[in-house]
């Protein structure tokens, strides 16, 4: 069997026939952070206790992303998100910001890009609301934590969640 | 001074004024990786050189993210970007797919956010088009290289570049 | 209970879950108007009788801005509409042209959002087109007048409807 | 000469040529307010005090609402904005939440209805987070107050500015 | 009866309501070419042989455009698409490129437009690569060869299919 | 020399550098025509004349579309139109509608694509509201008639305009 399934036999990609499959709950969660300074990472703590809410601000920016992501990623199915969550975990060693996003729908196809795409765009912002004092941070440990329901079912990342519960 | 110039005197968010700013010449490089399983690289670097070409799309949603920038992440000015190009490198050990992205404009505001959501929505493309093979890749080492134009100058990431030149 | 319902129990902002929720008729109208000079105003009619359709292109702009609504309100939940339409009526005095929107959906969740953005959006077109003549005109008046479908059951707004039947 | 700059010679709507027109600065500024019960008003004034920003939710959104005036306005130029800035403030008596967003671009056309786009898109956003708790609120009051730069030159609305300085 | 259904019986513009419609499998099939001289028709196929994918680049291009339907006509409903497939055909005489797509959906509505958007968008991203070289070439032909699902049944052009089974 | 400039020298698609071109006044024309039955055209033909306006729609829409170019056509650069003027004319035998777009911008790349894009739409349009009485309607001769600006200089389509002066 092709594992690729976003491409044909003949090898051209294409949008996934998902006509058949039936509608069921499907859950996704994603998480990443991103790596500052110490004293980049006060600033956002500073803030949130009270003046520049940095992750508000990340908060809706990963919400509004989760709906943009069948216009990002070409393959995918537009779907309607039936819910989204975001949280942030402010890490003070080594100094980082952890965001995780859950995302649902009710429908044929999962929504782990969705999830994953949420994550991004919410550190994406935080990175821009702070790279006037710190341009050299980095985003990593984006993944997928889980999904539940579809044909496939469940999954877990074999390395478990880093952000606290 | 407040280094967190998204924020106002009050702490509200706000998109910075450049009004007064001049038009200069803009490039921002940035990069980051996708890490996965052997055998799925293995897939990759057989559809390069004949069925499914993973890379040619994930190239295209690239370019296509850059221009979305400013719709995704909320205090971005839009600009209209002259340049965007986008390279990718398989690294065999550990294996990894390398995604670098250069955006360019003449204009009074920095391209590096273009950069960098070009880079994770062209790492996310090939996440989509693996993740029936391996839901477990990891998104890493995503940053700002270099940055050069505007008032604040030239700057280079102290770590280097990762990236095959 | 809490009835801030976009936020969680910690307060943060987050897209409510709709997945248990049942697929129901969901029907919403609102209205508004735009407040003018009675010599602005002759340039609508006097369009729409011959040349200048001023009210054709509003319809369209506000057909086309409801399908928007869950890009520009954060949390609200992206759906399909199966209907949507658009009423204006010219009121002679005070000067003023008034706009209504129905909006309808098959679904877990409400199109009030999607009916006010209609309006506001075919409102402000109008103003767009006038504005060479008259800056000062003033847009009033927007609520939702009724809804219905949903477990919150049916509502009318207290106060009625202000458009001509 | 035809008022209704929109229309050509012949009726027919159209994207009115700027080509020729030089690029200055030009400032917009529109205000307008959810009037709604005094109970509905202090959920608000609660939230920002503790949880549920309420209006951290719609700056953004108001802000992100201007980037997109040009795709919701049919007639608009698209035009790459140099700065918004959103104010709100809540009114007591009688209860209302006031919204003033300031635009500015540096080009041949000015920024009216983005401003004004601003203004409607961060109204809503209050509504629907407060719909809940009160269906019946109502906008009033959106207009320009303000404009400054291009050929026509400087206009501020006859009846001055509503929201507090 | 008034075959314009997209007007009321005021002959006003509206978005039908399909909202008593069944959901059923809906399939659409679309076809155009474009027509270009022999030897820009050469570096198309040189291309796509070894440096240089135009017809990668316009499939993807054609997929995207699929899920903007609704945004770009008017009265179209939005609707989640459940396949799209873009096959492309080099002719060589007369020299000319065909592309046809197929568009699916479960649904209250067909997906026509769908299928249409693609192909045009699919031929104009081939007309983009190549008109540095030629910028004389012609869409032709573009047309809907069949549909099945609904109320009003199958249909099938009556000129049949012009591209390569 | 490469006559496909949407390809770097190693065959991969990019966004072409313009950052050194000079910002000059772009003109572009493009025509087009859908293709219909007597009978079909005669119901836009009363409609123009009565209800239902089928080309003040279309021509809305075309003008929209022609904004949404860059994200349609995954290399061509975003750019801020400065003028777009829609023109319909109908034509009797064979029966026909054709469109015909101009599009101006003041920038360092021309328009060909805007005025194609919305052409396109424009037609899609047509095609989209009269669907209902005649599914087999074509779409022909869509292409360019005309550039000027730019380092290539002007350029007129050797075959002339067929829509009427």
């Amino acid at each position: 069997m092709n594992p690729l399934t976003h491409f044909d036999a003949q090898g051209q990609a294409h949008m996934v026939d998902v006509s058949a499959k039936a509608d069921t709950l499907r859950v996704a969660v994603a998480e990443g952070c991103i790596r500052m300074q110490a004293s980049t990472l006060a600033l956002v703590t500073q803030g949130t206790a009270g003046k520049g809410d940095v992750l508000g601000v990340a908060r809706i920016a990963a919400i509004q992303g989760t709906k943009r992501t069948s216009e990002l990623i070409p393959l995918c199915h537009p779907l309607p998100l039936s819910k989204v969550a975001v949280a942030f975990e402010v890490q003070a060693e080594p100094p980082a910001i952890w965001c995780r996003v859950t995302a649902q729908t009710v429908g044929p196809t999962g929504v782990e890009m969705e999830a994953l795409t949420g994550v991004q765009v919410g550190l994406l912002t935080v990175y821009d609301m702070l790279k006037a004092a710190d341009k050299g941070m980095t985003l990593d440990g984006i993944r997928l934590l889980s999904k539940t329901g579809g044909k496939s079912g469940d999954w877990q990342h074999p390395d478990g969640q880093r952000t606290p519960a």
